[in-house]
């Protein structure tokens, strides 16, 4: 059974097929039920009930979707001031509204980022309603990046390895994790990853679940993994420590319990999701 | 018991933290163990036994990693010419080395078209052994991309849907695929291409396996799913045809019989892998 995942939902219609079609698009931004994205402290503003803010179209930038028939925009909305600030916002976002909210923060995050095109240096300008960017002089199309990212918990003996970072907060730890790169299977990643950072050996890979993770746009993808022997190896210059832990501590660690060996990762964290799975297994 | 998947396995040892000491990857590309990888044909040359062929340093653009102890190294190769030549040579490539062969592809054709900084448009250089550039006046450091694609078998009463695009030599079908979007699962873009493509309504999505595919530098990621209506709504502008197709269908075509219904993707394709691992559960 796959684990409830926030942010892994399925979001707006996307509407592909009108997306090379800008007449369209901008009927549907002049229709009276188009929609456009509020923004608030570098991020969709979410009201009291945890639920994105709409407002009127003015400036229809990124064509979001549809929801039912109603069209939704975004403009591409200022740089994110202190993430951690927002990071609180999240306990607050709506699970059916968050997969909207991860596309339109990585659409507008990417869009900030690249404002010329790699492969000529010339400026490029907003495409296909906002899912690409054009070159204004060698015409190259630049598509938006989602980063691959694997996060995982290496099994021994029925206790899982666990790490901190040192910006977490006081007591957090969490999965161990790691972009993946060229030419690299996941089940590769998983296993240079738990080396470089933990010095264990992985095997028998096993895939949970997976997130988009909008900070900037990472799909991260939950895996365990076994590991014969537990003897760590830590990278300090990547984690403050690594321990392994056993199930009751992770069951005191999600339950928020006070006396817990340590604080787990929040609800709307994949490591959170991937602790639950493994614990429930 | 995930199946074998051609480019998947472990390649050299990438010594990521050697990367950020150009000091010693100098020193590493001097010793007398070190090897630089020949190009041919826009591509890694590859001998007559399907090994990657290797001669001495002379320009160690990138620092593909450690061979054991033996430093390996590559040029920026050339631009790839006709790929379905290419392809070809795939056919011969040893499976021990293909990993190799897909970083070294992919590393090579992200630089050739990376050359300017995306945030500013000033010329970047080659920066950390080559796993990035770093822009010349802003200073922004950029990493070679990866690009996730779902690749699936919807299954309906134990037939699966292929599709066949225009490009594909004569009888070719193959597994549906997309690329994955920001702020999307994995489980959602293969839900959101199903019916993009095909028209159908895909529940109970299962991962079985991920292929780094070097052209240029997609992560594919192999699912089964379910769907309950069979009714088939093709998008003519991605498919020329799809189809359910038995077990009996794809047992013959995995087979190269000549009374096959379909031909099957090359061994060397994910899709293959994936028609096989479902045919054997
Ligand atoms: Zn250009
Ligand atoms: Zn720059």
């Amino acid at each position: 059974m796959p684990p409830d995942i926030f942010f892994a939902g399925p979001g707006l219609d996307r509407a592909d097929a009108l997306r090379g079609q800008p007449d369209e698009i901008a009927a549907l931004a002049a229709s009276p039920t188009a929609r456009q994205l509020e923004w608030e402290f570098g991020l969709p503003a979410i009201d009291e009930q945890g639920r994105l803010r709409w407002g009127p179209v003015t400036d229809p930038e990124l064509f979001l979707g549809l929801d039912g028939d109603e069209p939704r925009f975004s403009v591409i909305g200022p740089e994110a001031g202190d993430l951690r600030a927002q990071f609180n916002l999240l306990g607050h976002l709506s699970a059916t509204e968050a997969p909207v909210f991860a596309a339109a923060t990585s659409l507008a995050s990417w869009h900030r980022r690249h404002g010329f095109c790699a492969s000529c240096g010339a400026p490029s300008e907003i495409h296909r309603g906002g899912w690409g960017r054009r070159c204004t002089r060698c015409g190259t199309e630049h598509f938006p990046r989602v980063d691959p990212v694997v996060i995982m918990l290496a099994e021994h003996e029925g206790r899982v390895l666990l790490g901190r970072q040192p910006r977490f907060p006081p007591q957090r730890y969490s999965a161990l994790a790691g972009f993946v790169e060229v030419g690299e299977s996941l089940e590769a990643a998983v296993a240079r990853e738990l080396f470089e950072e933990a010095g264990v050996r992985a095997h028998s890979v096993r895939y949970v679940g997976s997130q988009p993770w909008p900070f900037p746009s990472s799909l991260m993808v939950a895996c365990t993994a076994l590991v014969d022997d537990p003897a760590l190896v830590v990278d300090t210059t990547e984690l403050e420590d690594a321990r392994w832990f056993t199930r009751d501590d992770v069951a005191a660690a999600l339950a928020g319990e006070d006396a817990a060996s340590f604080v787990a990762p929040p609800p709307f964290a994949i490591a959170h999701s991937l602790l639950a799975h493994w614990l429930a297994a």
